[in-house]
This record gives C-alpha cells, sequence and structure tokens, in this order.
C-alpha cells in the first residue's frame, strides 16, 4: 500500500504507548521506513530513553538526527518512502520559542511520501504555575491542532490503545 | 434548527480547541448568538487571551461578561436563543471555594433554549503537590461529572478534534 | 452472565468518575462483589475519599484491605466471584519502586473469576521537573499498558462518561 503524502499524526500522553504506534501504522507501508529522531541525548536518562526505542525497533529503519532543522530533514528524506518523527514535542522544545510551526505545515503538505509524526498531550494536567511552562503548553497545543489539521488521520494512545480521532465518526452539524 | 434546553458539554486539554469546536456546536442554532465570558482580564497574558477568542468570534454574537453569578446570566438570557458559556474551569476558580454547582445544574435544567458550556480537563498530570490545587481538581472533576449527567451531548476536543463521549456508542450493561 | 477470569481495566483522571464506571461494570455479574482496597489511610484527606467510595457501594461488598501485595489478594479471593481493584496507581505508589508488574499480570492471567482494575491516566500533563515525578509517571505508565495489553476491555472515564478503548472500533492496518 502506497500512497502520496499522507500525513499521520499520532498522540497521547507519557508512556502511553504513542511510539509503539506509530510503528505500527509505519508498518503499513512498504520499505525503506526512515526514523527522524528529534531527540538530543542530553543526558542519562535521555540517553536510556532513545536506546530504548531503538532497541524495540531494531535493524528495519534508517535514522536521522535532527533536533531542530526538521523541514530541512523532511525535504531531505522525502521521495524514498514513509518516515516517522519522534517527537513533535522535543522538536519543539528545541526550538527554543523559535519553531516556525505555519513552515512545518507548509513543508508537510508538500511531501511525496507519508509521514508519521508523534505528539504528546500536555494540557490535561492542572495549571502550571510558572508563564513558561503555560506559555510552551500553548504554543505546543497551537502547533498539534495545526498538525492535526492538515493531517490525513490522527490517533491517541491510551494505555497503549490506539482511539482514532481522525476522521470523525460523528457528524457535529447536526443534533443527534 | 431548535430545541428548547439542550445542554451540551466540551471538554478538553489546554489548547485543544475546545472554544472553537464549541462555536461549531453553537452555529448548529439560528441566531441570536450570546457569548458568556466568565474570566476576568486581571492580567495581560489573560487579556491577550480573551481578546483573541474574540477576534474569532466577530461581530454575530453579544457578549455578557459575568464572573461569579452564572446562575443570573442563565436566567437573564434565556428566551433568546443559544448560549455559550466559556468557561466553567474559570467560574469555579472566580467563586474561590464557594460555587453553588447543584443551583448551577437545576439552573441548566430550567433553560427553555439551548446552552453549549465549555470546561477543562484538568485531572490527567502527575498529582499535584499542594493540596490546594488537590481540592480545586477534585471539586472541577465533580462539577464536570454533575455537568455531563444532565447534559444531552458531551464531546471532548483533542488536538482541535472532537470526539463524542455522550451519547455513548456503547452499552456497558453487557459483555463485548 | 459469568465467564471465567475476565480482565477488565477502568483508566480515567483524577474524580472522572472511573469507580463508579467499575462498579457498574462489575454489577454485570451476579453476586458476591469483592472489593480489594490498596488505599492506606494515612492521612484525613485520605481517610475522607475512602469513606466517600465506601458510602457509595453500601453493604453489598466484601472488603479486602491490601495496600502491596495485590498478587495474593487476587489468589485468595480467587474462585469466589468477581473483583473490583481500587486502584493501581496506589498500589503501584506504595509499593515504593519495588512492584513486579510481570507477576501482577501473570497472576491476572491465571484468575479464573473476573477482576475489574481501576487505574488513572497520569501522564497528560505537563513534564514534572522533579526526577522522581517522571519515573513514577514512566512505571506507571507502562503498568497501564502492560495490563492494558491482557484486559478483554479497557474503558477511559471522561467527566463521568465512559469511552470504550478495546476492543478497538478500528483496524489500524488499513488506510482509512
Amino acid at each position: 500500500m502506497t500512497e502520496s503524502g499522507r500525513i499521520i499524526l499520532v498522540t497521547g500522553g507519557a508512556r502511553s504507548g504513542k511510539s509503539a504506534l506509530a510503528e505500527r501504522l509505519v508498518a503499513r507501508y512498504s520499505r525503506p521506513w526512515t526514523y527522524i529522531a528529534t531527540a538530543e541525548p542530553r543526558d542519562d536518562e535521555m540517553r536510556e530513553r532513545i536506546h530504548a526505542h531503538q532497541y524495540r525497533r531494531g535493524d528495519s529503519w534508517s535514522c536521522i538526527e535532527e533536533p531542530t532543522d526538521l523541514c530541512r530533514a523532511l525535504r531531505g528524506s522525502d521521495g524514498k518512502g514513509v518516515r516517522l518523527v519522534d517527537c513533535l514535542t522535543l522538536w519543539l522544545a528545541n526550538c527554543q520559542g523559535a519553531a516556525d510551526i505555519r513552515e512545518l505545515v507548509t513543508t508537510l503538505r508538500q511531501q511525496s511520501c507519508p509521514v508519521v509524526l508523534v505528539t504528546n498531550e500536555l494540557g490535561q494536567g492542572i495549571v502550571p504555575d510558572n508563564a513558561m511552562a503555560r506559555a510552551f503548553r500553548d504554543q505546543h497545543g497551537w502547533m498539534n491542532q495545526a498538525v492535526a489539521e492538515i493531517a490525513h488521520e490522527v490517533w491517541m494512545a491510551v494505555s497503549g490503545q490506539p482511539l482514532r480521532l481522525k476522521p470523525m465518526r460523528e457528524n457535529i452539524d447536526e443534533e443527534i
């Protein structure tokens, strides 16, 4: 199964099985599979998480590490099969307020091969008491909405279980 | 399309597209549309958020500002079309522990025109380490349950995508 | 209606109606109903929560209190009808890092009577800034995934409304 430029967004909380779900969605497509890692292994905790993810994926993947210039990584890897971006949250954090979400959306729409993107649900806890965390949460929510809007599919992982959010099951313009 | 007293609850995390979804649900009904704002523009951050919401709504709405006496605002605006309450979370916070949730539920059941209410998901992060935040989170969760119980429809916004929670799709009383 | 060893997981945020949903799922089965409480009433706040739960359940239940050795409580209560474990989050916290999740999964698979388990969504807020909270959140997420994987049904409560996550409604291996 192949289709040009299909965009698939996978969201979910921490340790909800987002990456594993994203990999199942990638496995719909024939190889090669390219993993675009936005994580920078700055400390041991992060290094351990990255290794756990790599271990699960095994040798079927080629890997691009790109903490900030995600658009370049997408353009450079296009035309050679499906890509998995893991994850948008770290990309946004790495950009330190200078992320161009509009450019990301434009770049995604120009892809000729499919892209599966992992992001996080950050906004369902109590309001954070520092302004920087609130600002990041806001920008992150807008990013999620912007990517979900152009995505062909949106999924949420909850306790490892996939829930489809888009295409929707309901017609919201009619009373039920 | 009009129906007397229909109650619709929209929940979701921060920047999840709750207000935009609530406005789509209001747009099912013919005008006039009344916006009941519970926000108090106490600082620049809040003022900016309120303006962003007003900008999106444009001139099609009349607006009532009522930070605490929500029941009075509902009674006073009834009989003139659909109302959008944005949001219950700020109302509860503004009441500083003195919110009468039972009175809110009673008032909602007495409305002859539809009401769409926006609220937040606050309880899906790590347990807050101060008792006041926990107490607010508890009261807020009970408020959400009480309003959802009498609502005809409950929706959750996730990354801007609407998910219907009520009416349910499943019969929970039977094994699957 | 009875079936041997059925495992049902109920997740949700704080004050989302998880316990009430779990009790409705227990009520599918004929009595006796056994409640396995993992809470330890260490302070007044906790004592009050436990009493509120007991009050709602009334006299139809027998109760086992077991803060840490959940597997023993499951084995000891098997063969006498359905059990409700409330909740896995407190059990994990009570075990202080020494919880054996693999043993829990094995024990659950060996049950001949149904078990309904309550857990929490903890990972959908902003990333906690202390490493211990992050480590707990991670372990908790893995526990939820492990139990959900072997469960026959997984439900999420949102504002008191039940949402079914498993069995899934979608085939994720096909494009939509």
